[in-house]
């Protein structure tokens, strides 16, 4: 039995529900065919077996640590590192040109499931040092993509992408570090970042941060950040990793989870000389660092849902194998003890999480596919339109994952009892490491404001106009299969509510009263990504029910429990969502209105 | 500011929502007045302060450690203890006969509010020990309570609860630790315990076991249970502990949290002879447990709700002090950054906190009171009243806390944001801890089975009419304030609804399907939980409204904050609970016809 991520169910996810095959009749990826993705994921996920599962306690129980400036790891996240380098997953998505394999991203992100279940904290380093490969090779001048972005790809030097500062974190307006212009056309760089992870370690030759900016004499806030390129060892002309280019850490956290991963405070230029080299042009910075925040976004939600995923494997195990009580009928004291599986309750808590997770992993594969898409789309108006719908979700698949797949590591938590309290079991690990979810990458509320106060009002409802179409294809797919009426109706009607929701909402804001409209966005996020979900069960649902009287035995039992998880998530989750939408279109102000004085 | 527990908030729920000063008038506690319970709970608060707080953090960093059996623990634990003891708090709630201050149970439940909010594995110890004097009390013989029961009220001896086995945590009819008869009287004990809390330790003189064993030959499952009270150290004639009883402690689990009251696998009577002694009479062993947990499991909903409260208030703290981003309408990036308690959604994440950690709080100080009022009550008739509406709650406020103040700790991380992911701050200590409480002292899904199964239906539903009755009472004193009708209203409706959704299970029941009945219990005591909370929120906010126009400026803005944090529980919370019911009432077997093979 998989205990990462159901590999069946990643083959119906990819092959049945998205069709990725299709993906090879672009020109992008027509050196590949199912084969080559098969084995790719084959070898993700026998690495991931062999080379991140077995050190993830280990590494838990043993944070890295700073001495003098340099931070210590335990050997075996190197040695995963090395065979994930050798593997080409570094450049897995990225371009031959560049040196990698050119695969789509929905495929990459399907091994990262592996890595991430496995071991989220190694996989950190890679997650963040690909998220810069991509800024460079979209940004980058030819000679930062020769002299850094190829050794990043080779695994070589990693990267980091150092965002925040101490005064300027949801505040990226506020950043203050300093990068002062030099006639050799490099610039001094002086300040300090905090929560930069990755960012100071004995893992690779070279560390590349990505580093947000102020010009002297720039326009204030965002349209004054800079992007620049700052090694952590100036490279010789032969390539060469050389000096040190005086970026420190000076501080590491110790947190409650991704514990392996190390986050740290950076000083730039105290002791002397920090070199940084513009990416792109000035003041674009910001925007550079957002266009790549969609895949940064998916890959969070990638995270989440990886923790909810193989916590759900995890606590099914458990149940299968642990006997405790007897059912509610039986009141012989002396009859056998049951598997805990066998308990309503506890087949409920199983239900919850595997409807959150793999609905979340939905989503994810869902939104990389949009990415594949959008990269390889040559029809303007169809560009526009996965870049409308792409943008719309990028909030969502961000943060329901983090949010609901945290509540199904609590619940795989709960199945184990007071096992699944004790080190002895990695479920309370992941429900640990997924509760940073919520935090990074924009903590929840921005997403919330980002969704209501941008994505779904931008172009005058564009992207939420393509979203509603989506769906309704989906329920209009699902409305003649007499098994998925109930749900592709109930829907319909919630669809036909957030639409009058979203309008109520933004009558708020047309009279002017903005603070009032995003006073709630966070329960819209929650509210918005409920419906979101419900659709990927309904797109699950339309392709379990069309093969479930074909089917072998074993994938019988499959579709139906794919079917079995859409009813419950029809019926006791998404009903919770036309209450949230009343409260929402009730405009209501008891946060708003509250005074500091009155907690 | 307080940081643990506000101690207004303790004041007006003690004197001025359940005017406890009447006990007083009540014999058991006429020798106390408010004076002596504010003195009490002074001397608590600064216990706290000084003895607990300080080295919480420090405990959980460096969590006992076992060696050679013996169990070793940072030595700030025994002084905060000594100091404990010698405050008279390990016998407060105790008999004046037996060495206690005979407090009312409600005052000790406000003093341990402190302790367990500044330290709850340290609390952990206390807790424990307490629990086992009020069974001695209750059951022990005379000799018993004068050997072992005055020294542990003194803090010389501690005391542990030994129930669960590894094959028998919630199913304990299952325990195999057998206690033989011998002809000298005592038993000789043989077996395992696991998931026993504070059983090994060296923070005092000895340990007195209360462990569930079988008497070879009794009946089978919980009708064969008996109690047998098992020393560390069996005592000298003259009340010294003195030879070794063969209590071992083969194993200590490392925990997410709760990490400094060490739990531990016990073995007895594997290397020598364990003797035991009987405590009441043979085979009575489960129902004298049962009738103390009613107090240790109001003692788990405190636990829960202190470490909700004092997560709001450190949360509270840094929103005040943290600048972070501008109001919405404030598009100028060179303004200043405001306090993030002035955004919509950090008022939001704090009001959820106050609702959750205030509501509980005053849900297991209600309990409390009741329990005071059982204790002390002659009119048979309203002992039994009282005794039905606390047996009806017990599940409620041993199992709403540990799942809301949960949540409301997960709010707290997020309102610190990266700041609160890490051990700088305490608020993922707290969140670490209270993820416990849905587990021991009966689990979570346990409780849904006792509510409804047991305790809403027992007695023809005479305890369900109890609390309907007295939810009514608060309904008709909330209908005249104009502030309060909106509640009062939608309460009743809702009352009207759970009454009829559980007229619809016990039909499911009546027509002998007990397992579907059950199927969606933990719902029902979830959504049960909700309608409790919602009627101590009304209770609190009549004193809250009638008190307001006349009130202190410091008071009214208390008095404020109690009404918005109401109406913030009947609009964001209490309106989950129809859609709820309505769940529940259709007899939905979506878990329960789940099969195994479809996971």
């Amino acid at each position: 039995m998989d205990r990462l991520i159901n590999r069946r169910d990643i083959d119906f996810l990819l092959y049945e529900v998205l069709s990725i095959e299709t993906l090879t009749q672009r020109e992008r990826y027509a050196e590949h065919d199912r084969e080559t993705f098969d084995a790719v994921i084959n070898a993700a996920q026998k690495l991931a077996i062999d080379h991140f599962e077995p050190h993830a306690a280990e590494l838990d129980a043993n944070e890295p640590t700073l001495e003098n400036g340099k931070v210590s790891i335990i050997p075996a996240v190197k040695e995963a590192l090395s065979a994930f380098s050798e593997g080409g997953f570094m450049g897995a998505a990225m371009d031959f040109e560049h040196g990698g394999m050119q695969l789509p991203w929905v495929v990459v992100q399907a091994c990262n499931a592996y890595f991430n279940a496995a071991n989220l904290s190694t996989m950190a380093y890679p997650f963040i040092t690909v998220a810069a490969t991509n800024v460079l090779a979209a940004f980058g001048s030819a000679e930062q993509k020769a002299r850094y972005l190829r050794p990043m790809v080779e695994g070589k030097f990693f990267g980091t992408m150092a965002l925040s500062e101490p005064q300027a974190g949801s505040s990226l307006s506020d950043i203050r570090t300093k990068a002062t212009p030099t006639s050799d056309g490099h610039y001094l760089i002086t300040g300090n970042k905090m929560w930069i992870s990755a960012a100071e370690h004995d893992l690779s030759e070279n560390i590349v941060h990505l580093v947000l900016t102020k010009i002297p004499g720039g326009p204030p806030g965002v349209k004054g950040i800079s992007l620049m390129l700052v090694p952590k060892y100036r490279l010789n002309e032969d390539g060469r990793s050389g000096e040190f280019n005086n970026v420190s850490c000076v501080g590491v956290n110790h947190k409650m989870g991704y514990r392996g991963t190390v986050n740290t405070v950076l000083n730039f230029g105290e002791a002397g000389e920090c070199r940084g080299y513009l990416v792109g042009q000035v003041h674009h910075g910001l925007s550079y660092m957002f266009q790549m925040m969609n895949e940064a976004r998916v890959g969070v939600g990638l995270g989440g849902a990886a923790l909810g995923y193989t916590g759900y494997l995890h606590s099914l195990e458990y149940a299968r194998q642990r006997p405790q009580g007897r059912h509610p009928h039986d009141k012989d004291p002396m009859s056998e003890q049951v598997p805990i599986v066998e308990h309503a309750d506890i087949k409920r808590l199983l239900l919850a999480q595997k409807a959150a997770a793999e609905g979340a992993m939905a989503l994810v594969l869902y939104c990389s596919t949009l990415l594949d898409l959008q990269r390889t789309e040559s029809d303007p108006a169809e560009l526009t339109r996965l870049s409308l719908l792409l943008d719309l979700l990028t909030p969502i698949v961000k943060s329901w994952p983090g949010e609901y797949c945290l509540e199904a590591n609590k619940h795989a938590i709960q199945i184990l009892g007071g096992a699944g309290y004790t080190k002895d079991y990695p479920v309370e690990r992941f429900y640990r490491d997924n509760r940073l979810n919520p935090i990074h990458e924009g903590a929840h509320g921005i997403h919330g404001i980002d969704l209501l106060g941008r994505k779904v009002t931008m172009g005058e409802g564009a992207a939420f106009r393509a979203f509603i179409l989506e769906i309704e294809k989906t329920i209009a797919q699902a409305r003649p299969i007499e098994l998925l009426d109930e749900y592709a109706e109930l829907l319909e009607e919630i669809l036909r509510e957030l639409e009058s929701t979203t309008e109520e909402l933004i009558k708020i804001r047309d009279i002017g009263e903005v603070t009032l409209f995003l006073a709630n966005a966070s329960i819209y996020l929650d509210t918005f990504g409920h419906v979101t979900i419900a659709w990927m069960w309904l797109k699950q649902s339309i392709e379990a029910a069309r093969r479930l009287s074909d089917a072998s035995p074993d994938d019988r039992a499959f579709y139906q429990g794919k079917l079995r998880a859409c009813q419950y998530f029809y019926r006791y989750e998404l009903n919770k969502v036309p209450e949230r939408l009343a409260l929402l279109s009730s405009s209501d102000d008891t946060c708003l209105g509250m005074q500091d004085s009155w907690f």
